[in-house]
């Protein structure tokens, strides 16, 4: 703990006066009271990145659906079930205006067609069950008016990733794809280490295997330096 | 701790002798390695089962699906993902013979038809999804040649949860059957405390709302009652 706040203090403050928002975790799709769908996200990654934004002076917001990882100190936590109101508080969060947003969340692409309030009956489950295509958050923020100057997204992929990250960078309107290879059980989802390549344009960086926090933290200079080179201008991305 | 270890220390030794496999969490049934259906339950209350039943003096066997729960001391643990994973473990565990099955787990009734080793993309995730029945444990328990002489289940519901739950008792073969209602979001699944209804035949016995470790204290204690009750083998509620 002791080492912590060391770390904190002597840290440079290469986000201060910058507002970030951070989401977490796996989102819940319920069916009825009992049951959903979900994903294995534990949000100890998207928790890392909070407290690393924090440390770096940064004013955090943290969204999170539902995780047992505890509040880093400093980050202001918003907790979320479903990805319809993990959307709804990023939106609400843009005002006053992000600077960086930061979407590590493992929001589901789907949810149940429909919830029943009441506990289903084994029989009474539709088989096969029919489902909805949840909003995608890092797109509707991108094409908010109230766009932040600087979106990170993430991908999990376990085969050819780099090439479904930028992919899906290109989709969203992310400007900074941050690509994780999820088929090994002692890294990413789940796991207490992580390994990631940052993809900006055509640059790509890798940064090998550590702990969560350390890779937040190795992140957070890479963004920090690229934020502040003066001919990265998220627009230039966009035209 | 000191008072557990008292309060274990003092608590009368009524499942001495007595080998008890206890099955506790949710269980998560995967669509791909990131995916999956699941449910809400937390692990708290099956764990303060195990608990409960090795301060009684049991010989405890736990049978978890994921979940952030301690293993109590004295308690031996296996740890399971899916409801075949939870089932098959069970049936290993009945050798040497179990005197008493707790099913608490909330195993779920589905799982997908096809589980994808790689990770779907967005589009390539069935929808509608199908889904397989699984199989029901305490029914397979029931049935084995080797059935443990008690064997006590957990039915939450939503609405008019007595009568499903003795129907589910009826259905299954449970010798006992504890009933939750899970309709309040202050007890019960992923909730701290719990209240329940003990149906035995034509008995009811209502335990009140109660920490999850005062009331698998409680219901042990029926429970032990009931057990060394002359009149109530369990072979008269299955001719």
């Amino acid at each position: 703990r002791l080492v912590g706040e060391l770390r904190s203090a002597l840290a440079e403050k290469t986000l201060r006066g910058q507002r970030v928002l951070v989401t977490a975790g796996p989102t819940w799709e319920a069916i009825d009271p009992a049951r959903g769908l979900s994903n294995h996200a534990s949000g100890r990654q998207g928790f890392a990145l909070a407290q690393a934004c924090a440390e770096a002076g940064a004013e955090v917001l943290l969204v999170t659906g539902p995780t047992h990882e505890h509040t880093p100190p400093g980050v202001l936590r918003q907790d979320v079930i479903s990805a319809e109101e993990m959307l709804a508080a990023c939106l609400r969060a843009l005002d006053p205006p992000v600077d960086i947003f930061i979407a590590n969340a493992a929001v589901a692409d789907h949810r149940p067609s429909h919830y029943s309030a009441e506990k289903l009956g084994k029989t009474e489950i539709p088989n096969p069950l029919p489902l909805r295509l949840n909003p995608d958050i890092v797109a509707t923020v991108h094409q908010d008016p109230r766009r932040p100057r600087w979106i990170v997204a993430f991908a999990a992929a376990t085969q050819d990733h780099l090439a479904m990250a930028s992919a899906k960078a290109r989709r969203k309107g992310a400007d900074v794809i941050v690509a994780n290879d999820i088929t090994r059980n002692d890294m990413g989802m789940g796991a207490a280490d992580n390994a990631c390549s940052i993809l900006q344009g055509e640059r790509v960086l890798h940064i090998p295997r550590c702990s969560k926090i350390d890779l937040a933290r190795h992140l957070l200079r890479h963004l920090s330096a690229l934020f502040s080179r003066p001919g990265t201008e998220s627009e230039d991305l966009h035209e």
